[in-house]
């Protein structure tokens, strides 16, 4: 009979490969691809996942015991396969966490400090003191954020560093590390007016689809700031750039958009005081090894007990 | 007789030059340009400083005992009004930290997090992720900082929330919060080729003129940023746009250059991977409330015993 396989979607280096075989020497460690048309009975861990996959692998892998995607989204799995109850589901949501932090506070800082305005003066030459007065600091301003996981809570965290006051929104309202207060979804409108900065770092779900539309950035200040590290489907996009055409809020940084990649035609790429990166935020250096981490970590635990230690997604809370 | 004065260069808050006049009962608090020619010999501290004042000041207010500076460098100040043993010299520094370390900040990461090409791209309404795989974040890189007082410290402290390695660079070498490595100057160029962003926060001085010139851009990594938010004669200027024309380092960012405001005709406006600012990092939100804060601390300390609580300047050491 042939040992269980735990198969790679995309190669990991050789050291991770020898660590997987050696803490399962039951099971065998592949790489997908080399994994035969007759042996995908044997697969029951899968690192990584096909977009063009559907529910068949659920009847071509009958011994498929759980999946652990290597991205943070889980949209990309079929319907069908994430509400199975015979799958364990989990994401690689948190290795992206220092990441996507840094790329909001060069944004935020940016803003603050005058760098947007610096780097225009500076393509003509020019030593332009005029917005010197109204130059801020981040200190004592209010950052809120939806979605208080790994992402949130790495953020929340460098905010204090820099004496802001961090709002959390979460679908509980439970408290949370680093948040000095956190409400419910449905209370979250209640903080808007209160925020400097508003972050979206949730997933797509039933209840962040075009979220943030006219109503809710006229409820802003108008020296407010929106970010969406989140995903581009949350963000009402002609909405946001008529909101920042009017002056209703002072500036936004997308690094998601509705259609990926953004094409040339958009009004997205005039819109005043806006900044875009490609999808680019979550970009880590190291990223197979922080890959490695998370999943030797639910290998080490599925070995022991069958379950997870971390990034578990459930489709009814739809993350 | 009269009582002494506490003459205020710049006028300052009601509200605080009431709270000055409540801690001083003996002295009288005035703007300086109500203070009448035939009062001068009354003036006992001043709040600020006129930079055409020259020495003579000393025979006009021969009861002047201590000048409060209202920004952080001392060079403006006649030479021998700086030797002069009879008076206490204080400056401001220390209430730009939060600023410039934020300035400071945002051009890191903005480095770090591929800002600089998004903001290109976006001109072109382009959406490009080929540098995707060269995006790095800040984690365990090295921050060499000169300067390890209240501005360098506070930089070390921000380091330290995104885990970065801190080494700092002093006239002792002593031991500072913050900084995993200090050492004296003499010895900082053991440290330059360890580094992945150098700093400069010091003031003019002796040393530190022309400090970073071509050798010393030469001897650090090509993958290493430099900063600027000393003085502009630290730099030389052409040696530092030879490097990042000729990739020796990576990037740079001035926020204080030799001649200021800077000419339209000089190169730095044109040289590859430099940010400039014009000496705008330490602008600072609610700066008088920071003057009166560190002015009515040492006010308080030096009417009980005759010294100050903070931000002595010392000729012979030169800061």
């Amino acid at each position: 009979m042939m040992k269980p396989i735990i198969a790679l979607y995309r190669d990991l280096k050789d050291e991770h490969k020898e660590k997987l075989q050696e803490m399962a020497p039951d099971h065998s460690v592949k790489v997908f691809h080399e994994v035969s048309e007759y042996d995908l009975d044997a697969v029951e861990i899968i690192l990584g996942w096909n977009n063009e996959w559907d529910e068949s692998i659920l009847e071509k892998m009958p011994n498929l015991k759980w999946i652990q995607k290597e991205t943070a989204g889980m949209n990309a799995i079929n319907e069908k396969v994430r509400q199975s109850d015979k799958l364990l589901l989990s994401n690689m949501s948190g290795i992206h966490a220092d990441s996507i932090t840094q790329s909001v506070f060069a944004f935020i800082l940016s803003h603050y400090r005058g760098f947007y305005q610096a780097l225009k003066d500076q393509q003509e030459s020019k030593w332009n003191q005029t917005y010197y007065d109204d130059l801020v600091q981040a200190n004592e301003r209010v950052l809120l954020i939806y979605g208080t996981g790994a992402l949130g809570k790495q953020m929340a965290k460098i905010a204090k560093a820099f004496d802001m006051v961090t709002y959390g929104v979460n679908t509980s309202g439970r408290e949370v590390e680093y948040f000095d207060k956190t409400v419910q979804s449905d209370q979250a409108e209640t903080l808007i007016a209160d925020a400097d900065v508003i972050i979206n770092t949730m997933p797509l779900t039933r209840d962040t689809r075009n979220l943030f539309d006219a109503k809710y950035f006229e409820a802003m200040k108008k020296e407010a700031i929106f970010i969406n590290v989140g995903r581009g489907e949350s963000v009402v996009e002609d909405d946001l750039i008529g909101a920042l055409e009017d002056g209703e809020i002072a500036s936004a940084y997308l690094d998601v958009t509705r259609i990926e990649p953004l094409p040339a035609e958009s009004g997205l790429w005039q819109a005043p005081n806006l900044v875009i990166t490609p999808h680019s935020s979550g970009a880590v250096e190291h990223f197979r090894d922080g890959v490695f981490g998370v999943f030797s970590e639910n290998l080490a635990q599925y070995l022991k007990d069958g379950t997870l230690a971390r990034n578990q997604y459930s489709y009814s809370k739809d993350y």
